[in-house]
């Protein structure tokens, strides 16, 4: 019997949704048991795709539902900037926990192992050959993870690295998505700040491979303060 | 020491949101463990309270959360449309499990007990005097509800009854709520298709005292499907 991670191409996400199960610090959710449920309701709504953070979620979701999930760890450059999937034994654990791609930053900046993203994305591709998503910030970030043997981007750093900062905002980064989808015939995923089908649909006819949605779906807490936040600048007007 | 029960009023709702935290059928949170989580979540995003149906989820959210809980249970009438809190004991078994805040039906229809809306509401606020949200679908059932002594209306029957069916759409039942608040002085809580803080806030300015937002924060299912949806019209017109 051949394992589901010889069934997945990049060709399985194509047009679909990916929902991004994750909870961060001190939230009600922020537990394995707690994370499946959020997976098995995507598979049950018709997502194509989990990306999840951490060994033990990866391998709590890998187990209860028949999606591909995309995996990662999540570390921090000496500047606290979020560095997704640092070095390669969090690689080798993300494949043991049974994610059948794996994400990993592909931003210029040097790893605390040494290496630069395109570096250490045609090195994980050499050793593991598996399906790669590079996550990145611009454009050139984005041609270099594909020269590096990336099989598809994420825009998902958009925001979050120092020289995209400004960058983040309410919307999504559409001007990255279509400078990606005019350079390059890869897949691009478009990841970040997508709180509506409307915008996941745009992302899609702006040339998206698929999209990954995360706050809009599973952060109910996130999303009660974006509605309290909303009635409380009422009060403030009145 | 004073129980929770006493120390709420109606007054605690205002300008707020309410976060209903129900899941149905084979919903993987389906379960009162599950549910407990988007409650505390939604007290940890600033909710005012939570409405939640059925004893057992009620119970053990009033255990984890130091909300008001507005407690209902759904039955059914016998031409299968959904029933807000059918019957006396039902009300007996809410407030036992913590609620402090009861929601029923005060449609004109007759229940199986042979009472219609009003006068289902007079005899609940005889026997327990307890606060009472009057769940309706037109701007008659909402006066005379009043009239029978609900503390607040909600507009969550809209759409849900046989005289309202044609008004189920995308948009919430903004006629229903601008007539209520035109002709009555109670507070008139908007329930109903709420999707987004923008719409939250538009119910707070035409003078909804309390809004109430369920699938919106806390149907990760249901949302999913909504974008999946939103990406398969795509495909199809691809």
């Amino acid at each position: 019997m051949v394992g589901k991670e010889q069934q997945c191409s990049i060709e399985c996400l194509r047009n679909g949704l990916i929902v991004s199960c994750q909870a961060e610090d001190d939230d009600p959710f922020n537990r394995p048991e707690s994370l499946v449920l959020f997976a098995r309701a995507a598979e049950m709504g018709g997502a194509f795709a989990i990306r999840a953070q951490g060994a033990d979620n990866i391998q709590a979701i890998c187990t209860t539902v028949s999606l591909p999930v995309m995996g990662l760890t999540k570390g921090k450059y000496s500047d606290g900037s979020v560095l997704i999937t640092e070095d390669f034994e969090d690689v080798e654990r993300i494949l043991r926990a049974g994610a059948q791609i794996i994400a990993v930053d592909a931003t210029a900046r040097r790893r605390p192992n040494g290496l630069t993203g395109p570096k250490f994305v045609s090195e994980v591709k050499r050793k593991w050959g598996r399906l790669l998503v590079a996550d990145i910030s611009t454009l050139e970030e984005g041609l270099a993870a594909l020269d590096a043997g990336a099989d598809a981007l994420a825009t998902t750093l958009s925001g979050y690295t120092p020289h995209t900062r400004k960058k983040i905002g309410a919307e999504p980064d559409w001007e990255l998505l279509m400078a990606l989808v005019s350079a390059t015939s890869g897949a691009v995923i478009m990841e970040g700040r997508i709180w509506t089908p409307a915008q996941a649909l745009r992302a899609i006819r702006l040339g998206a491979f698929a999209v990954v949605v995360g706050t809009a779906i599973t952060r109910p807490r996130v999303l009660t303060r974006a509605f309290v936040d909303a009635l409380a600048s009422q009060e403030g007007s009145a």
